[in-house]
């Protein structure tokens, strides 16, 4: 069995329909059918006035939206394992022409108003200093913990303070709402957030990320950079098909909430060895060298984290059956 | 009936299977079984060595391909109105980081050892001036021309011997192949090419197009530049899948040739009013305002190319029976 | 006698003794006496509230204007014989992350109305192309001719109306007011210009240009864009003395004269052999290989400009006496 | 009296001399009879072939140095309180296209190899990571410690294992090398550094550094990189004229030795406060709030440095009597 990342999964058949469905002649680029409805159906999730743009992965969503929020000479405060920082292979640094990455720190890999300060303070506001202009977070964080409604509100509200723009990465944003049960309004733009890379691909979806924008306005001259990164594809209907049936019928939080499950079920079953809350679909492990080597040699495969740690991702077609092995064998250790 | 752009046009079916073949759980980005076999297939096609990346569009392939061969101080001689001069956003900028396209002359956007040379003789080597570091040729051209081996073999010497590395952009290299009926290798690294992006989307794929280095040195940095453009999608086997269904029983030339017949089909209707030979699917008509606004009247669709123009695009899954009312139309007009 | 370049003219006098009474210790970077004077300086010889940064080069001033008008995805309006295209190595690209250079005709490399509109009228207003966002014009032009207000008025309506910038290229800035005996507000900010490198290199400074922002709200984030571009000079108090010791008693402007009338000296020697009206310090002529061959035998070092042209250019310190000689030269040929 | 950066202090005698001597007509850029000296005369300083650039400040010589070895999709290893990471506004991250800064630990902003291989073991070696290509060290460091060619010896043997490239700031080289008593050559191509920025004007110039490449090669595509940055002067020879003088009978080392002397009499002076060994021409001092007050009260000027402690400058042209009052006063504190 695979625990090794989100990314490995197959797509879930209401997607692989919705492609079959929109193999028909349509107008090229955005201009079909199924693009022209994302605005809409999106301002309806969110209850505001958005824009949407489909983008093929995550990482074209982050950087996307960071260069809405960012000049080449400004700054972007993250985490120091922001996904933006340690594995988009400089993807932000490219999009933005070389804004810098301020990079923050915070337990399991997330911002407090506290840790962003320290970010701040320490930056003398003279030419010489690379000025911060926009703050990133990602929920759920890449250790696999969610921010709150009132914690992203807190740094939405030093963002207002200081000018700054506010991204949210959404890699596991179904995951996110799922465990905090809110309204996808409550932890973006009613806290502050200002643009959302909001992430399908792990969640059962194909090669269709949404970048969603609050602040509408951010949303025109993102069109042009989506097409300058060579990411407008001429038959974007395949795209926009995936992700408005990801959001029929709430896919994508039926999805979220079933790999968030399978999660807490390894969590019991893990116990003393979480390094950190199992609040999404990410369980990380204490774990020696010899007991990861049992466990794969029971069938189970995952990501090591360093030294003594594991990695451990549950996808959103792994049912209690799939997950219920591994939870014992995790018990036996 | 739509003769406005092979970017309309659907899927092909055998692509659509694949990508449904391909929908079980597999290593993330390339390291799936699918994208391992490109190299191996394209190189079979080929009969040479190659590395074979897949991205999501010809733009992305385009300027990957122009960053291997030429540094940010560099420049690129391309045609006035190659796709990568008009039509890509100024991507080719973003991606090279700056690189300025030289821009050459010659009938229906095809480039020849004259105007190449044209544009190479009026650079004074100093500084002060960019010097060329590239040549990027479309094959079959914006206009529906294609390159010989000959042809492409000559623009090969000048690079050759000037030190230039020598790009393709093949988004209709299918229609290319098909009329020359050569073998792929007579009209790519045979006459000097160092990189093709081989298009599949306009011709029967869904969102894969395949940057083929023949030189495999240059392959390795543009593994990163990849990533860092956001373009290494996390699901890749639906991509290469997409690839192998194109090679596999020669669909890509079985397409190609397709959208050629017809293309002749129309052109033998037109007569005189052709602005180009049409070797490839595309045709380019001399018309005016009211034959124009006959023709739509009468159903059919297509881009009013300038003034007294259109450009009519035969795509891969127009049957004989679906040109022959345009030929008629055409004809009567 | 050179009149090769007004790039290889010494120093002004003045400027010398102004660089001497500058060494003294003060502040660093631009915190210094002399630099805090350049705004109100500049704002009286204007007649407006300005801002003003001193940069080393020509080359340097322009593309900081151009980054303060142009977004990297967007495209500035230039002659297609500008210095900015032509002879700054890609460095407009460089500064402005990528910007395309959009070219246009003209006389003399002098842009108008038409030639501006037979660009913007071309660009089709859709993410596939590159959209203009600013006008850059030189003035004097790179063949020494002279705009007025009026034609700089109507060039700065069409920027005005089409929501572009406005930039001048005023490496001769100084002959072209001598030229037009105007106020250099009327051929500046009240005709449209939003930015101007004002030159003072040729024009007897040694390293110091000004960077003029008739829009004071441009000026800030250039400030830093300057210091990010390794510009910000840690005794930038020898450049800013330069330019306050050629404001000083308008040296720039007798300068400026000076060089225009050895100028007008060889344009009435040369009679039919002008290939440009002679409204600067540069002048254009028709001239056989033998000839110029003669010319050069006789002590005299200019330019060849392509086949059949020469290109002379006088100094700010070139006399009449200076100029005698060449001028008799030329009319004996 | 001044203690706060040797960036204010005045321009050498010697410098001014040879500034006034260069001023007469010469050809333009890089091609006067001054500029042409250059390679021989850091030739033989150095003891072996060397390539050099003029350029004006130290950002463009670190930046451009950074930009020969490293490519924009690539990382520099330089300490996280190097210059070039807080204190050039993010022009590496310009001049290369956005490499990555990678941050690594020390004392005093020193690398050793141990903290080196803590940042390049931590990188995995995959596509999803900016992946090392070069080193940066700064001698001496931004808190006035000086690498021996010991110490930069072994991270020049780090650096040809993995393939990286060896840059060294020289902002105060010439103070590292008063320091050490050894060749120049020495600490730097015979330890493995491929180039230098050689730091002149905190050192008695104006505003000229040196930019001097060990591996030759690595020169020519930096002369259009100049260019393109608006750095090539059109009157080099104002700023290679300085660098000569410079050089003539060892003005820089002597100034060197000047400004260390300096500094060590404070550091004598300062005893236990001394937050680092003084072996350049900076001293950190720990200091109260209040203690500062004082000390500025007596009319000395110098740099807070964070909290508790302040940093001072000696400049070349400070004398043993310019110092000592303010060593009197600090014992005195």
């Amino acid at each position: 069995m695979r625990f090794f990342s989100d990314n490995a999964a197959p797509v879930h058949p209401a997607v692989m329909d919705a492609i079959a469905a929109a193999n028909t002649l349509d107008t090229a680029y955005d201009g079909d059918a199924w693009s022209k409805q994302l605005d809409a159906r999106f301002s309806d999730l969110f209850e505001t006035d958005v824009r949407v743009l489909w983008v093929p992965t995550g990482t074209a969503a982050n950087c996307l939206a960071l260069t809405a929020l960012c000049p080449p000479h400004g700054g972007i405060i993250c985490h120091r394992e922001a996904h933006i920082q340690v594995d988009e292979a400089g993807a932000p640094e490219f999009y933005t022409h070389g804004a810098k990455l301020l990079l923050a720190d915070g337990d399991g890999a997330k911002l407090t108003p506290d840790t962003i300060r320290a970010v701040t303070d320490a930056i003398r506001a003279d030419v010489h200093q690379v000025q911060p202009h926009a703050i990133s977070i990602t929920n759920a964080t890449e250790y696999g913990l969610v921010y709150s409604p009132e914690q992203v509100g807190a740094i939405g509200d030093i963002a207002r303070e200081r000018g700054l723009g506010l991204h949210m990465d959404g890699a596991r944003f179904a995951n996110a709402v799922a465990h905090l049960g809110c309204s996808p309004a409550d932890v973006t733009w009613r806290a502050g957030v200002d643009a959302l890379s909001f992430g399908f691909v792990k969640n059962g979806g194909m090669s269709a990320e949404a970048l969603v924008f609050f602040r509408t306005e951010l949303s025109p001259p993102i069109l042009y950079r989506r097409k300058r990164a060579g990411l407008l594809f001429s038959k974007g209907r395949y795209l926009a098909a995936q992700l408005l049936a990801m959001l029929d019928d709430d896919v994508w939080l039926a999805n979220g909430r079933a790999s968030n499950a399978g999660a807490r079920a390894l969590a019991q079953a893990a116990g003393d060895r979480l390094v950190h809350p199992v609040e999404a679909n990410e369980v990380f492990l204490r774990i020696t060298a010899d007991e990861a080597a049992r466990l794969r040699a029971a069938g189970f495969d995952f990501y090591d984290w360093g030294v003594g740690e594991a990695r451990l991702v549950i996808s959103w077609n792994q049912t209690a059956d799939d997950i219920a092995p591994l939870a014992r064998a995790i018990a036996a250790l």
